[in-house]
């Protein structure tokens, strides 16, 4: 049983999947197959606690992490971000041309490498489906503003729940290069902006790191759930 | 141990139920025998998966898949589809007739087959029964219209969110005979439907693998939660 | 490993521990302590699926089984019955008396007897105490009133969902046998009726094994959601 | 295998991860050191069932422990109370002294040890920071009164559900120091308070045990989900 026994079996299936998550990439330790592969098992972990939540139905949902100078991993298309293998992970440049010939990546491949052209600090690219995402985008107009809440400190710079996060509502468009010209016009105008929704298409946020992104999913998902709820409570 | 580690013992455990869904079957690989057992498999996942989620509430919910020519395999009468085993699932021919005497399917077996008697392309047939699709059934009138969702691309056909899909919602009848003449007609008038509704009875939807059906499942289970939700939002 | 293998652990820990509730006792076929300990192995598996659900919070719900002419398994008193082991159950005769003494037997054993002494062919009796049934039990007055819904059907004597449920609602109170007359007339009233709400105190049914009153929580579950999101969608 | 077989494994695997919170410390059975062993598995297991649940999403929420006169196990700072490990939990003394160097704990340990300070049956404090919690936090004003529900109960002191908890709602606060005061104020008032919100930033409560405050969380967030219903279902 090779360096495994029973009851280390056993602590390891009683830890949740989500928990591992958590095992950051670190990238003066490893070489850079380790790494890639500590990456990819962090995107597959990422799929799988989002698709517990409801928050990748069917086949929605795509997901990056860079994982070199001019290398990114990032979803196949077409599959389900739930159930992700690392067959359904492909290495591309910065321009989208695929490491391997023949491999097809998301076709919203373009919103992922815009935002790693632009910022080196931005190590992770998550676009998630979830029903509040996607309510709060059609009912928003252009932008959601969440403020007054602790959870606003999960969020890069801010320091006190009196602040103001602006989440801007891009209108949906199936020409991605279109779209993603929009996007760089919100980053353009507020370059702390940390994550935007498309109208009844979801959101799209990211980070240093893949927990980072990750952490900023979930803050994002719990504000867009008390948003929602607030609204049908009659908040004035 | 034939064949099988502890440690792959692990792997296999961490990965959720639903991510097996995915191994769909390949008709020219395998064997009959073969192909039949990965279509069980198939509609068992999908048992638990939809369980998982609340969309087969006790004995609610009946599932199929095309298994040859004149050959449909489909849930027993009256069992729990979100615990089914092997024994639980049946053969039946197109018209409803048992392969093995003593053998009882699903009372709503004539709305199978009616599907894939009409279109060759059909190979499973999925009925859910969640609180959305029940809620809305009893609320939307003659149909339900879901529009302007990036979602709806996962259906056949489908390749931009500036679409509509009507989902026919027909009165309940004990009938089934009755019941399905009147799906006939519906399907005669819109032959692009991919799922309707029943008052008060829940949701029918199919596709050309067992796969895809559930994700259809899915991707309509995602809709009516919008829908459900953008109306108590009060959207205009 | 006696009798038992790795690959048939995997194959059981990948089951949902709801699925075992299916496991009926068979009186015929069992020795009276093989019956006991199937009887007590259902009771726990109902109280996780339960408490997964979020039906049985905090210490609130009991369960009992009829084991035998003059005795009934039921659970202690306080404990968590979504974390049930076997020493959490115990036995009492017909008139509430411990068969092993010291044990305390749930408060609210009057009313899980007095239905077993009512009807011979009830075998078992559940508790829950689920959001929905605690709102509609304060915002029903007399009777909530269930129709039209194909889940109707899951009940005993229901063949059609042109059928009305009526689900009677008894004011709390603490005085346990006092509660239990004021459920006696109701049932005299209505010798049909399969489920009682008590009002800021959750839900009571019965069938005639485990399985069914597992059946009939999950049906009334499901039915308690829809009519509590009906009623947030403006049904007229 | 050490006396571990996989029947053994099988049968804890199965159990949820939540109902191991129940084995509760013994201080006078354990020596010092499986005394803070134990706490340290109690206070994983209850953030891993908090996550599951989502109340504790992002890096919200932090846990504490009396382990000795002058001694606290408590979370540290800003890493994920839902997926906890051995080191991510501390000792500090009543003063928040850290027993080792280097280590910070939870940024609100403040308010932790005001409350082991004034009454030496507290055993732990729990802050949980759920959608429900959050969210009546911002719309009820001063206080949250709850009444008539049979699971308050599941408080110290109350015997019959014609009862009434008073939940105070403090202003949000990033001065601890300012917010223990107020705090203290308001437990000064109310000395049988056993949970207060702060707006928009979610609730705490505590417990003799861990396994009580456990208790408290899961009662408090099911009478939160409870009020939020009722609101929303225009209750007069």
């Amino acid at each position: 049983m090779h360096g495994f026994t029973a009851a280390g079996a056993l602590t390891t299936v009683l830890r949740p999947v989500q928990e591992r998550i958590c095992c950051m990439s670190h990238p003066d330790s490893h070489s850079d197959d380790e790494r890639r592969r500590t990456l990819a098992d962090e995107l597959i972990e990422a799929g799988r606690f989002f698709f517990a939540r409801g928050w990748v139905p069917a086949t929605s949902g795509n997901f990056s992490a860079r994982a070199g100078d001019d290398d990114v991993l990032i979803t196949v298309s077409g599959w389900h971000t739930g159930r992700l293998g690392t067959d359904d992970l492909m290495h591309i440049d910065l321009h989208g041309r695929p490491a391997r010939a023949g491999q097809r990546s998301s076709a919203e491949t373009g919103l992922h490498l815009q935002l790693y052209r632009r910022d080196p600090a931005i190590g992770a690219v998550l676009h998630t489906h979830s029903v509040n995402a996607t309510v709060l985008s059609m009912l928003a107009g252009g932008a959601l503003v969440l403020r007054d809440l602790e959870v606003l400190k999960a969020f890069p710079g801010i320091a006190t729940h009196e602040s103001a996060v602006c989440v801007p509502v891009l209108a949906n468009d199936q020409d991605i290069a279109r779209l993603a010209a929009r996007v760089a016009e919100v980053l353009d105008r507020d370059p702390g902006c940390c994550g935007y929704l498309i109208a009844g298409h979801g959101f799209y946020t990211w980070g240093a790191t893949v927990a980072d992104a990750v952490r900023h999913v979930e803050a994002f998902e719990f504000l867009f759930e008390c948003e929602s709820l607030m609204r049908r409570m009659g908040r004035p």
